[in-house]
C-alpha cells in the first residue's frame, strides 16, 4: 500500500512567507540561484516552449510548462496592469511540480512571492557571468515590488553593497529604502535616472506598466556597464532606447520568447544575441573586456520557475511549511471511481481521512 | 476594501464526492449537460487550441486551456496506463477557473471525478442530437471507471433504461452491475461484444489501455445505430474497425484535435466530419433517417471542462462544499511585496487571518 496517494503538498502564501523568513532572504536567494544555474547548465535536457498566453483587453493569463524528462512543472501567471487600481496585484501566480513517471502532482505552491525571488535570483546569476568583476554599486530604476529582491540577490551573489535608487514616485523609493534598512547597504535616493546611474557598474531597470517607455537613453549608459533589464517583458513593453541595444552585447534566456517579449523586440528578428546558458557552460564568452556593455534582456522563462519549484519542494520536505491537499481521486480499486463516490455517503471509520490508498 | 483577495475556493475530492451525492448523480449530470450544451451553442465565442501535451515513455501530461473572453479555464490532466499496477489512477486531473478581467483564479477543483461526469454528460448531449429518438437500450463495451457515469447520463437525458454490459474482465462487469443496482435499469451481463450489441440502439465503447484495438468490427454494427466512441482518445489508441467509420456519419468536437486523437486518426486527414456544435445550433443536420449510422468520436475538449468548472463554481457558491486556499499574495500596498514578507515575522492580531486585503 502506498499511503496518501490522494494528497498533494501545498505551500500557501503564508507558508511561503514563513519559509523565506525561516531560511533568510539572502540565503534563500543564494540557494535558489544555485538551482537556477544548475538548470541553465543542463538547458538542452529541457522541453522548451514559449509560454501559452491568453490575451484580453485587460491583460494576459499564461501557462508556462516545461519538463526535464523526470519532472514536469508549470506556472499559472497573470499580468493585469489595471489591477492595482482595485487593490489587486498586477501579477499573481501559482505553480505545480509533477512526476513525469506517474503524472501525479507532487507540489502545488503560491508563486507570486516565489516568482519575485526567482526573477531576482536569475538576474544575479546572469550578472555573475556578465557584470564587471569588481561591481559593488548598482542603480535600481523602478523601486516597486521587485526592487528589494534584486538588491538582495545582487548583494548575496556579487557583493553589491551600494545602491542608487530612483522611481518616478518618491514614495516607492522611500518604501524600498525602509525595507532594505539594516541589511548592509549604503543607499542613495536619487532624483532622476541620470543621477541614479552615476558611478553605477550595474544598472537594473525594473519599472512597471509602461508602453514602449524609454527609461534609459543612450547617453546615460557608459562603457563597461552591465544592464539588467527586467521590466520589459511583454509585447509593447520595453524600457531601453534602441541605441543602447545596438551598443550592447545582448544575452537572453530563450530567443523565441525574448524576441517577442524582451527589449530586442525593437531590433531585427535576426539581430545576434547570446543564449545565457551557453555562457554558463563555457560554449560562449560572457564579458570580454572592461569597456564592453553587457545587457541581460530578462523576460522570465519556464525553466526558472521549474528551478524554483524544485528548490521549494526540497526545502519544505519534512517541515511544517506546507499542508496536504486532498486533490487526487484515489479509489481502492482504480476502475471503481463511481463506487468510491457511493461509499463517501457512509461515514468513514474514525481516523480514516485518506480513503484507502491503493 | 475588497475582503479576502488572497483566497481561492478549492473543491477537494472529498467535497466533490459530497457535492455529487448532495445534488444526486443524475441531477448533477442533467444540469451539467445543460452547461455543456450551452457552451457548445456559443462555440464561436471560445478561444480554442489543441491541448498542450508533454509526452514521455510512461504517459502524457496535458494542459487544456480555453476562454470565452470573460472567464478563463484550464485543466491539468495526466494519462499513465501503467499507473494502475502501482495502485494509482491512470488519469488524474485538477482544474482552475479565472476571471479574465483581473487574471485572478476564482475556483480550483479536483477534476478526476468531474472529468468522468463531464465526459458522460457530453456523450449524452451528443446522443440527444444523434441517437434514434426511441432509443432505450444501450450496450456498454468496457465496464471500467467511466461506465456507470455513461449509463446514468444516458438514463437522465435520453431515458435509456436497458443496459447490455461487456468487459474482457468479468469482474469489471460485476462491479458495474453492483454500482448500478436499484437505479432503474434492466441490466444484462454479456459474454461477448457480439452478444452485448444485440438489439442495442446505442453502442458505447469505453475500453482502456488498448493500442489500435478493434473492439467493434464492421459486422457487429447494424443500420440505425448510434455509436458513442469514448475510449479512443489519444494517438495510437482507437477502438473501432476502420470500415465502421466509412459507413458512419461522424461527429466530432474540435477537428484539429480529433484528427490526431480520435477514431478518425485512421482516416484521411480530409475525411468529412461534422462539428457537433453546428448540429446543436441547427447549422448542420444530426440524424437524418432511421437507417443511418451516427458516430460521436469523442476525445474530450477544453470547453467541456470549462462548462464543468462553471457548473461547479455555481453550485458550490454559498455551500460548505469547498474550502478557501491562501493562494494569492495580497499585500496591503501592491508594490510592497517584500514588506509583506517582513511583516509576516510579527504575529498577526488575533482573528486577523487574511493579511489586510487592499
Amino acid at each position: 500500500m502506498i499511503p496518501n496517494l490522494n494528497l498533494v503538498p501545498f505551500v500557501s502564501v503564508d507558508h511561503m512567507m514563513k519559509l523565506v523568513l525561516h531560511i533568510g532572504v539572502e540565503r534563500f536567494l543564494t540557494e535558489l540561484s544555485a538551482y537556477v544555474e544548475e538548470d541553465f547548465r543542463r538547458w538542452e535536457s529541457f522541453d522548451k516552449t514559449p509560454r501559452l498566453a491568453s490575451h484580453s483587453a485587460e491583460g494576459v493569463i499564461e501557462l508556462m510548462p516545461t519538463s526535464d524528462g523526470r519532472t514536469y512543472g508549470f506556472k499559472y501567471v497573470n499580468g493585469h496592469p489595471k489591477n492595482t487600481r482595485e487593490g489587486r496585484q498586477t501579477v499573481t501566480a501559482f505553480g505545480v511540480l509533477a512526476d513525469v513517471g506517474t503524472g501525479y502532482p507532487v507540489l502545488m505552491t503560491e508563486m507570486t512571492i516565489l516568482t519575485a525571488l526567482r526573477t531576482a535570483a536569475t538576474s544575479a546569476v546572469a550578472a555573475k557571468h556578465l557584470a564587471p568583476k569588481d561591481a559593488r554599486c548598482m542603480a535600481i530604476i523602478g523601486n516597486g515590488a521587485q526592487s528589494e529582491f534584486q538588491a538582495l540577490a545582487f548583494k548575496a551573489l556579487l557583493g553589491v553593497d551600494r545602491l542608487r535608487l530612483y522611481d518616478i514616485d518618491p514614495a516607492a523609493t522611500q518604501k524600498c529604502l525602509r525595507n532594505l534598512r539594516g541589511r548592509g547597504f549604503e543607499i542613495t535616493a536619487c532624483n532622476s535616472t541620470e543621477e541614479a546611474v552615476e558611478g553605477a557598474q550595474i544598472i537594473t531597470t525594473v519599472t512597471a506598466d509602461k508602453q514602449y517607455a524609454t527609461i534609459l537613453t543612450d547617453n546615460m549608459v557608459g562603457a563597461g556597464v552591465h544592464i539588467n533589464a527586467v521590466g520589459g517583458d511583454c509585447p509593447g513593453k520595453t524600457e531601453l532606447h534602441r541605441d543602447i541595444l545596438l551598443r550592447s552585447d545582448i544575452f537572453v534566456e530563450y530567443p523565441p520568447q525574448t524576441r517577442i517579449e524582451g527589449e530586442i523586440q525593437q531590433l531585427a528578428p535576426d539581430h545576434p544575441v547570446t543564449e545565457l546558458w551557453t555562457v554558463m557552460t563555457g560554449q560562449a564568452v560572457g564579458r570580454r573586456d572592461a569597456r564592453q556593455i553587457t545587457l541581460f534582456d530578462s523576460v522570465g522563462f519556464a525553466t526558472e520557475d521549474f528551478s524554483a519549484l524544485r528548490y521549494v519542494r526540497d526545502k519544505v520536505a519534512g517541515t511544517e511549511f506546507y499542508e496536504n491537499l486532498d486533490m487526487l481521486a484515489d479509489p481502492d480499486e482504480p476502475r471503481d471511481l463511481f463506487g468510491m463516490i457511493l461509499r463517501a455517503a457512509k461515514p468513514a471509520p474514525a481516523g480514516d481521512a485518506t480513503r484507502g490508498g491503493g
